[in-house]
Order: structure tokens, then C-alpha cells, then sequence
């Protein structure tokens, strides 16, 4: 059975930039899961910011094994309960994508907890992604570095926590480096940032740049079962120690009590 | 000069069970701040919940190196603007210590990203602590374990993200485990979770508890100065680039503009 | 196609001692590799000190996916030759998997770079096992803990470095703890590092060590193509360099030289 | 009472190439040491690969805080003895700074694990180190990125193990990026690689440089007592186990045995 992603969309520039509408006449989303529908493996569909509950609900979160996201100019407008929605889905094992301005968006930054900032230059520069942990999954298929005409330039230091494993980082022309491929895991769910993708370049045309959102998608696939309440805080009665005690001391609380929160 | 400490206390239990104020007859907060001060490295003063703001205005956590933590019943009581403004402050370079039930305060929550959940059972059970990192300054004139008498349980799986370091874990009668000494950087703060401490008990008195809480708060200082915005994702002017470049391609944004957020 | 793992077994106290002859019959190492072919995604042999090359030739090497190895009483039997034969298979993409007693074993110390002491009691106690990583692919089909009736005890301080993920936590009846599943990524290979399988003890025959084994070894195989020279460090001439450069200053090595080493 | 931090030098390029010795006339040993002399918190001094026991006996070590390694042409020269007694003493809790070509050292892949190797140009070309970790201690002083006019070029796969951070990242203007500054720690020891330091050149002069040497010093020390005997592995006989346990089941050892190494 494929995996099946969901790629999300902010769907904003398409419609106010003609620039952006000409590369990617049929969203950026669509084009980003045409490239994952490219892989017989990944069953890929599409949210964006305009449908109700931004097309993220409850039960389509549930049946979405990843989730792509990407944002820019909209960050604010997506709502506080759809955020607290999808980090609950990545701590019960959904995988999840970050793509390049999602950086500043509100679930990865309530994931990382941390500022993830960094600096910025949009001048059609040249980037370099060099592969800085070999035969990574991610990095099936690609050479040691592979190259972007025209990016955005990022540059370090970046306000992330630091990664389970840096898989890339970026060379930029105008003299600047950054961490462009990140993993992390929080809860049951893994995450991988990707930097590039800027709105007003043919990014997700590129087929190296294609090849690792694919890897991605597959890297970030948990075939384990969700876990049904993950942020569950169980108390352990006496009675049930795996170790037989005996139950003494002054205490706050009642058996079977819930715990504050 | 000695590292200005706050520690910064619920001061519920206290003035609501006769068990926790006869063994912390001036507050939990002020039996951790005392343990801080036989140091002379250290100054520590108090914070709490009652106060203006929590006791935690933009002026009083410029001025501190390190904010100890110390919640349980009133969690949600905490006001976000200043669970915002301490995130800013450790983001910016202040030390921050989690105790105990703050596992599942706001600001570890906001810090770690993840649920911060665990298992747990108040029956008065032996914990004993073994340093899983050795000569970590952490650990500086502890033993490889020591025991309290009595302390609340709580159980793996503890919803964190990987730490930087385990420093201790502990082994409790009833048959569990826990990774009760962790550390973690977010921007530039260091921060520390250390598991023991359950109202009811007289954790903190405990010689070895004490030692650990003065260690870690010389390790969590960070003698350089605070990063003055620890968000700013400044724009760098093709003109201002490290090396020269030409600036080409179609755009988004004019020369000098605020990034999206 | 089934993952190809070799179980290298030392196959000494099989036949100096009654008690691991009669729970091993056919050796620690056939019980280990029949274990995980009773899974059809993997294929399992085997490979003994005692055969040439311990078994371990180059051909066999490359033709494996996947290494586990178990030894205690005759680490300094195995041939330097050997362990950086091993060692090279493992950084060009080889999984590795290290079992109890490996601990000291030369490869396991090699890889780690550290001096992987422990303290140890052999009593027959009680271990429970804790998964500390949620939905890890190394825990599929576990609950949260499982416990073996008589084990050695391995206390911490662990000599290792911080590792990728810890996985599992022991408990001992005796007072212990123990970091008792670790990942690590060396080159282009993962590590897994298992603590239980004391010789004496049928802790191989346990249903849940068995599952471990087997998720483990699927969870340390890379598809990818090994790396064919893991230790190359080419040079790269300025002529050749990614982005043009005028070839300038002091130079101690002709163009085309190979490095020092 | 000061660090005491010994510069370990090669000493070879200087006595053959006269572009080295012109730029470092007394020996790049001798540069770096008086780097961290001009620093009142440390107290520097040489050894060198020609002195009996390469100046690193075992009563210089014990007296030793913190090990500076520099080393190119004579990797191969340098006795395992020596290699062996410098781990034991990180291990024990020294620290130890890699520097430049000393990531193919024996001491540094022997505590690393891994291949080490990465790509290399001698062209005379621009470098610009990046922090990646604000605020680190490594990086007291500095600006965001600091340049040297001409270095060696190292180039990513760095085969390396994932650092505990990483704290700077360099940009080479042939087109490659490095992880630059990373930190480990193995046993009680901690570890800075920094790439910087290609004999021809005169980086050793450079005050960023001899910033970042005297930070990497003060950080890598450690004022605890140094580990007696970092290897050992003590066995807890079933009578000293912190909990009272019944010693029973099958066994290989008798009490008070050492363990198999």
C-alpha cells in the first residue's frame, strides 16, 4: 500500500504574484505532490489555507501517513487549533515535511521550540546542497552535491535545535552556508526540514530537488499504528507496580487520581 | 560577581496541604533558593505565581542568568505573555532549570516541542539516581548514585526529544525507570530537567539534590551577553553580501523589506 | 529479497560449559540466526571464530547486509585484520548489531571510540526492559516493557558516546540501570547496540528478544549501494573545483598528489 | 590557577618547507602555544613528535587539562603507545582539541570510530567560517563569520560521527561547504575538532583563530578529578547490589572474578 502524503499549500502567492502563477500555474502544491505521485510508492493529494479547517481535519489528519507543508506569506492566518491538531498527529506518528519559508511557520516553530530564524537575501543567487551524511535515505539517488541555478539565499546561523542528523548543507554564492536538511523526532513522529523552494523560482521542477522530497516522504513513514492519546499521562497505581511495594507516605493524591496539568 | 539566579515558585501546595508547608514552611521556592545560596557562586532570589506578572517582568528576567522552575497544580494559570517572554529570555541566553512536575509547565512544553508526558504513581517509593555521564559538571562531588527514600514515581516512555546528554537516570522500587537528568540548547539557552522533587517528600533538603541544583546552575550560566532579539531574521542587500554578486531574478520582495512571518 | 544478516557467534562457552551447551545445543549463534529467519524479509547464516578468517573473508563482507556479532570470553582472539575488515564494511554501509558482551568486543569498541566499560553482576536477577523511544522501528510488536526472569546485571556509568536514540532502559532487581538499546551511525552504517543475552541464561529464546532482533536487523540494512571506497579522500584540483577559482599562494603538494596520512 | 594546555606539533613541514618555517619560524607548535599564552587563564607548553615518547609521557598527561594536536606528513610515525595513553587520558577526562589535518590523526579516528575523511584542495582560496551555535562558549567574541584570505579547502562528506554541535560551518569560495567546529565528548572527556590551519598559511596568526583557540581551551577543560582507571569495569558481587537480592540461576563466574576483556 503506498504511503499516503498530503502536501499543504498556502496557496496565496499563486494568486497575487504572476510570477509564481506562470511556474506553477496549478499551485505549488500540486506541483510538489506530482512529484511525489511520480513514485509509485507515495500516494500524494493536497490542503491548502482556503478550505474549511484549512483542509486539515481531524479525520484526514488521521488517514494522512505525511505531511508536507509549506507557507510564507500567511504564516498568522492559519488557526491555533489546526497547529495544536497537526503536532498532536506528528507526536502520535505522523511524518512530517518542513519546506524551505515554512520555517517560520506555527508548527514548526512550536515543534522545534526554538526561534528559527535566520537571514535572507532573495537575489536569484546560485546554491549548492552538499549530501553530509552518506547514504542517508534521504540522499538515495543524488551525488555528493547538486546545484539551483537561481535561490533565495538562507544563511546561518539558524534558530534550530540541533538535529538528529544534518543530511545537507547549502553553499550560497553571495558567501553564506546553512543547515539545509535536518531531521528530528518528536513524540513518534519524524520530521525533516528542507530548505529549498522559494515562490518566484522553478524549484520544485528540479528533479534532484524532486528526489528528495520523495526519499523524504519514505524516510518519514511510521508503519507502526498511531498512538491513540499521546500525550496520555497514566497514573500507575500501587496495585499495579510491576514490582510488588507497599503504598506509604503522605500523599496529594487519591488513587486513580488524574495528574495536574 | 556570583550568577543571579530566580527560582520561581507555584506557591500552591504550600498554603493548601499541611503536609507540604510543615516541610517547606517558607514555600518550596525559598528551600530551593536557600540551597543555591550556600554557594557563593550563586545569588539566588524568588519568583511566584501571586505576584505582578508571576514576578517575572521584561527588567527581572533581563537581569538573571539562570530561572529555576517549579509548577504542579496551576500549570494553566500561567499567563502566555510571560511564557512568551521566557522563551524569549532563553532564547536570548538565559539558563533555564525544570523541576520535577514541570515537565508539564507551559515553558518546558513551548521549549520542547513535544508532550512532555510520562507514567506516574505518588507511593512513597525508593528512587535512586546513577550518573549516566560521567565528570558531566552536572554530576561535580556526587557519587555514581544516590538514593532518596521517598519520592513520587515517574515512568519511561517520557515524551521528550532526544537530549544533547542523559546525566542521570533513575531506578525506582516499583519496577520502572526514568531519564530524570537531561540537557538541551534552544538558541542560546541551556536548559536542564531534573526529575526529582514531589511536594510531599523532603526532596529538597537532600544533601545530593541540593549539590545537583547548585551544579546546574553554574552550568546552565552563560556569561556572554543576551542576544538583544533573539527572532530577528534579518535581510542581507545583495549590495551587503559577502561576496559579490549580481542580483537577478524575478522577486518578491523590494530591497530592504521585512520578511513574511 | 530478504535482508541477508551473518550472526558471528564466538562459540567458546558452548563447549566449555554444560549449562550454555544444553539452553545452545546448536550454538548461541544458530539459536540467534533461526530467530531471525523466522521472519521471511530476512535471511540469516552464520560465522564462528574458529573458521578462517573467522568466517569473515571480504567476499563474505560485501555479501552482507547486515552483521551481528556476540562474543565475551575470547575478544582478544579476534584478528585485527578482521575487526578492520569489519570496520570498513560497516562505514561503507554494512548494519552492525552488537549483543551483551560485544560491548567489549574490538569492533564495538573501535566504532564507538570509547572505552564501552560497564559494572556487571551475574545473580539471575530480574531485568525489565523500558522503550524510552516511541513507535521506533526497533520496537514494533513490543509493549511499553517486557521483562526477562534471570539476567546479568550491566550498570551504568556506560562508557559510549551519547547516542543517535536510546531506545531502551533496564531495569535490574538489584538496584540498577542500564542504557540497554542505543543507535549509532558510523560512515555510511548504523549501529544498534542490545544489551541482554547473557550465556548462561535462554534469553535468545525469549519471544520478545527475538522480535528486537529481528526489527533490528531490518532497521540497520541500507539499500543503498555500499560505498566502495569508505576511507578515499580525494583531491579535488582547482581546475576541477565546482566554482571557478584562479589557483594562488604557497603550496606543499603538486597538483594530483595524494594526501597524508 | 590556570588551564595547562599542551600544543602538540608534528614538527616536520617546518624543517622542510621554507615557506613553513618562514611563517611559523619557531614552529607552529610554538604559534598556537603562544596564542593561548597571551590568554592569563592559561598556561601553555610544547611537545613534539621527535621527543622520546613524543613529549606525551604518562606523568606529562596526568598533568595535563587540555591536548592541542596538530599533525600532517607523520600520521604514520607516531607510536600506538603514545595513541593508546592520550584516549585513556581523554577518557579520564582531558580535554582535546584536532586540529586542521588532524582529523586523519591516530588519536582523532581512533576516538571518532569513523573514516574521517572528506575532500581537499591547496589553492590558496577564500574561507568563511559561519556560526552555526550562537553563543557557544567556542565562540566568545567572534562576529557571526570571520574570514581567512587564503586556507586549504576541506569539503563535505566529512566522515564523521554526528557532533554533539555543531558550531561552525565554512564556506569555501571553490564551491564547498565543512563542518568546521564540531564537539564531541568520549568518556569524560570532551572534544573539539577545528578545521582551520594549513601550514602554508599563516592562520595560526590570525586573531579569530587564536580566539576560537583560547575559547576551545577554557571550554575543553574539565576541573574534576581525573577518572583513576577509565576502563574498569568493576563486578558488584549479589552482596553489594544497592537492593537485596537472593543470588541464584546458572553461572560462569565465581564471585570477585574479573570480567573477559
Amino acid at each position: 500500500m503506498p504511503v499516503k502524503a498530503v502536501v499543504w499549500g498556502e496557496n496565496v502567492h499563486e494568486h497575487q504574484s504572476s510570477i509564481v502563477a506562470a511556474t506553477y500555474p496549478d499551485g505549488m502544491h500540486t506541483c510538489i505532490a506530482d512529484a511525489l505521485n511520480s513514485d509509485p510508492r507515495i500516494s500524494a493529494t493536497t490542503a491548502t489555507l482556503q478550505e474549511p479547517e484549512h483542509g486539515l481535519t481531524e479525520a484526514r489528519l488521521a488517514d494522512t501517513d505525511v505531511l508536507l507543508w509549506w507557507g510564507h506569506a500567511a504564516h498568522g492566518e492559519v488557526s491555533d487549533t489546526v497547529v495544536e491538531r497537526v503536532c498532536d498527529a506528528v507526536w502520535s506518528g505522523m511524518g512530517m515535511i518542513f519546506l524551505h519559508s515554512a520555517h517560520f511557520s506555527k508548527p514548526f516553530k512550536r515543534l522545534m521550540g526554538s526561534p528559527c530564524n535566520l537571514t535572507w537575501r532573495e537575489a536569484g543567487e546560485r546554491e549548492r546542497l552538499w549530501v553530509t551524511s552518506r547514504n542517508h535515505p534521504i540522499t538515495q539517488g543524488l551525488p555528493d552535491s547538486f546545484e539551483l541555478d537561481m535561490e533565495e539565499m538562507y544563511g546561518e546561523p539558524f534558530g534550530v535545535p540541533e538535529p538528529l542528523e544534518t543530511v545537507f548543507i547549502s553553499w550560497f554564492q553571495g558567501g553564506e552556508v546553512f543547515r539545509s536538511g535536518l531531521t528530528y523526532k518528536r513524540g513518534a513522529g519524524s520530521i525533516f526540514y528542507f530548505r529549498p523552494g522559494h515562490e518566484t523560482y522553478a524549484t520544485y521542477h528540479d528533479s534532484h530537488v524532486r528526489t528528495v522530497l520523495k526519499n523524504s516522504v519514505r524516510w518519514a513513514f511510521n508503519p507502526m499504528a498511531r498512538i491513540a492519546d499521546p500525550n496520555a499521562a497514566p497514573n500507575v497505581p500501587a496495585a499495579d507496580a510491576p514490582e510488588k511495594i507497599e503504598d506509604r507516605g503522605p500523599k496529594l493524591h487519591a488513587d486513580g487520581d488524574d495528574g495536574f496539568r
